[in-house]
């Protein structure tokens, strides 16, 4: 990287920015009016349009194709030019939005602030895959159904995975419809259909995937890094009742394809560089991966220290103008399996990716209260509801709720970047 | 319709063909030599260029408009269209089809052998969901692992479905690759890697979604069929090994991922029409379905009776030019839940459902042995090897194996129709 750590912008809001620094610079979709959507970077409380930056003729050699393969409204294919063109756009960036920058005239009028645009998805999502590797969340999940042994004997060997709905994944922002469908109530035989009762969120990474893989060919993990184009946070609401009753054996199905939603910016794996880490050590007498899973360089580095945390502001609390109560504060270090790991299994057996893949990372939990990515752990099961500000209680979510979750990066000597925020509000059921 | 169910047409090796007699008129996506992949449907041992045809003005008003839809090689645009404009080409196919047609001079130069074309996948396939519908395959599978109870406490209730990969569905003719992955083998407590050793076929029928619902919105199980554009098979192949290691908690991934063959023509609702039949009855005492799930119509109406085919051809069998080995003969009345009940069910939780959409039934056994519809069941995990006439014995797919997949829908005084084969062989692991 060229730039320096603490480097600023002329863009002064940009400059110690929660979430978009000149160090983040990460890519969207977005439109403003009546515009079509076209491809942004957040910089502040600011989107810089690029391709009117690229109409100006400020791009050339491989970060002019990275910006030109953006057209269309999606980044399916800039994802998948891969990792030179997606560096060499970030140096062109840093130029241009850097506090020495001779663009500054030119810049400023492509520069619309962020309240006045529209988010869209990134990309056309092709295959959407939810992992599993929250390990403290598998553990907590696990107690409540079997106490004596929470994590299923293939837990360490095998990052689990399964293939959720790509239709139904939205921008932040979007209003959540509660869910209709059949669950057993607790004492019955026989099951009923109505309002989902036992609405929850999930607390995730999401993982967009770039260069693909054909189909029969397996991308070996010291490569996978380089077919991830960047991370998202993920909501990954689930209608707990209705799982409980459909799930087996075949996994959720209905419980989750109502809405997943996405923050709509893509922070690049640059700009993570800073906030990578080892991979934590596996506890005495963890298995060792099976060779397909093991590089040390992924050992070494292939993990991120990423804070996550989860709001909920209730109707209740925004009349009273009362500040969102925190239910989650949690950390990316809880994951059993890094991202390079779970490309190599999920294509270990040929199967192809794509560029716009998405992955989620599974409900990321700490293992102390506090640190509990959804309200299922945290009120056991709906057993210990939650107290909040307002004089409310929570077991799990109600119409008007407002779900936030946001990310931050944090290291000294380095500036701080973020996610932007992934929020949902709950609507009545039909 | 305005057809006679024996009428003839003036291309005679449709009369009386096994699947494409005219009565049929499956659309593909083809292409011949260099060009571009385009529209055609499926008449005799030929196919009718379609977008020809437009060109040279044969196509008026909805016929017309469903051609122009499906330009640019796929045909989501008109399965979006929906059933009025389906049955406006299927009409003006008949004229120009039919034995008294003044178009013959005109359409022979459009016509192509089929045995020239190259087929393709008939849309883009946004999502594709793998249901369980199949009951005497889940009471074969669950007595594998629970003797005493082999359908769980929702199979009744719930139209058991999940989440698949889109992105490895291929038209027949590809070549599977035998995937590697994890496997525990018996007596061990620590996976391996290694090629798969327990690969299998499922027998399914596809179901292609036509109109779709918008994200919160639900389709009554009355209108249902309105938003089914047609039918395939498709052949779910399955890594038995891999899936037993991998599936708990979260359902089949990598052992189902790795690709899923299906048969490339799109045999509509109109054509399946004659072979509807009232939904087998259920057994006494079975429950109601919930109410979402209940349609008189479709109770009367809404089960095919589609005589469904399974054949193994190995290496030596080609060979020693051997006929094809039948595995399985089975019929679609084994479904437990019929396909407008799979629809309503899938977006009774507002899930959007998109033209291009493809469904699995799941596994399409019988009862009795002849009729089970993998070799999971025939052989009984692998216990009861089958014995084949060229002196090999197989208890799973081995490599250079080729299963095909056929159907067959027969009634007296209607011209019989079939699907065309779905066929793949087995290729060693990389």
């Amino acid at each position: 990287m060229n730039q320096s750590a603490l480097a600023r912008s002329w863009v002064e809001h940009a400059n110690g920015h929660g979430d978009f620094p000149l160090q983040n610079l990460p890519l969207g979709i977005f439109s403003r009016k009546d515009q079509a959507p076209r491809c942004g970077v957040a910089i502040g409380d600011a989107i810089l349009d690029l391709e009117a930056v690229l109409a100006a003729g400020l791009f050339d050699g491989q970060a002019r194709a990275a910006v030109e393969a953006t057209r269309g409204g999606a980044l399916n294919a800039f994802f998948a030019l891969g990792r030179s063109a997606r560096v060499a756009l970030r140096e062109r960036l840093l130029e241009l939005l850097g506090e020495h920058s001779e663009y500054q005239a030119a810049l400023k009028p492509l520069l619309y602030p962020a309240s006045e645009c529209q988010l869209h998805l990134p990309a056309r999502i092709g295959d959407y895959t939810d992992f599993y590797v929250g390990i403290e969340h598998a553990k907590n999940v696990g107690k409540l159904f079997r106490p004596d042994n929470p994590l299923l004997p293939n837990y360490k060997h095998v990052p689990i995975g399964y293939h959720g709905r790509a239709s139904t994944i939205r921008p932040s922002g979007t209003d959540v419809r509660r869910p209709k469908g059949q669950t057993l109530p607790a004492g019955q035989s026989e099951p009923s259909f109505g309002p989902c009762a036992r609405l929850d969120y999930e607390l995730e990474l999401g993982i967009w995937i770039g260069q693909g893989n054909d189909m029969g060919d397996s991308i070996p993990v010291a490569e996978a890094a380089e077919h991830i184009a960047g991370f998202c946070l993920l909501n990954d609401w689930s209608a707990r009742d209705i799982q409980a009753w459909e799930y087996q054996p075949l996994g959720p199905f209905l419980s989750k394809s109502f809405i997943s939603t996405i923050s709509p910016w893509v922070v690049t794996a640059e700009a993570l560089e800073p906030f990578r880490c080892a991979q934590p050590a596996r506890p005495e007498g963890d298995p060792q991966p099976l060779p397909y899973l093991l590089d040390k360089r992924d050992q070494a580095n292939g993990a991120f220290d990423i804070e996550l945390e989860v709001l909920l502001l209730t109707e209740r609390m925004r009349e009273q103008k009362l500040p969102a109560h925190r239910l989650t504060l949690s950390n990316t270090l809880s994951m059993y399996w890094t991202v390079a790991q779970m490309v190599a299994h999920h294509s270990v057996n040929g199967c192809q990716l794509q560029p716009g893949d998405l992955f989620g990372s599974g409900t990321l939990s700490g293992a102390q209260p506090g640190q509990f990515g959804s309200l299922l752990e945290i009120t056991q099961g709906g057993k210990e509801p939650v107290e909040l500000a307002s004089g409310e209680v929570r077991k799990f979510l109600e119409d008007g709720d407002e779900i936030i979750l946001r990310a931050r990066c944090k290291r000294d000597g380095v500036a701080s970047i973020g996610f932007g925020e992934c929020r949902g509000k709950i609507l009545a059921a039909h």
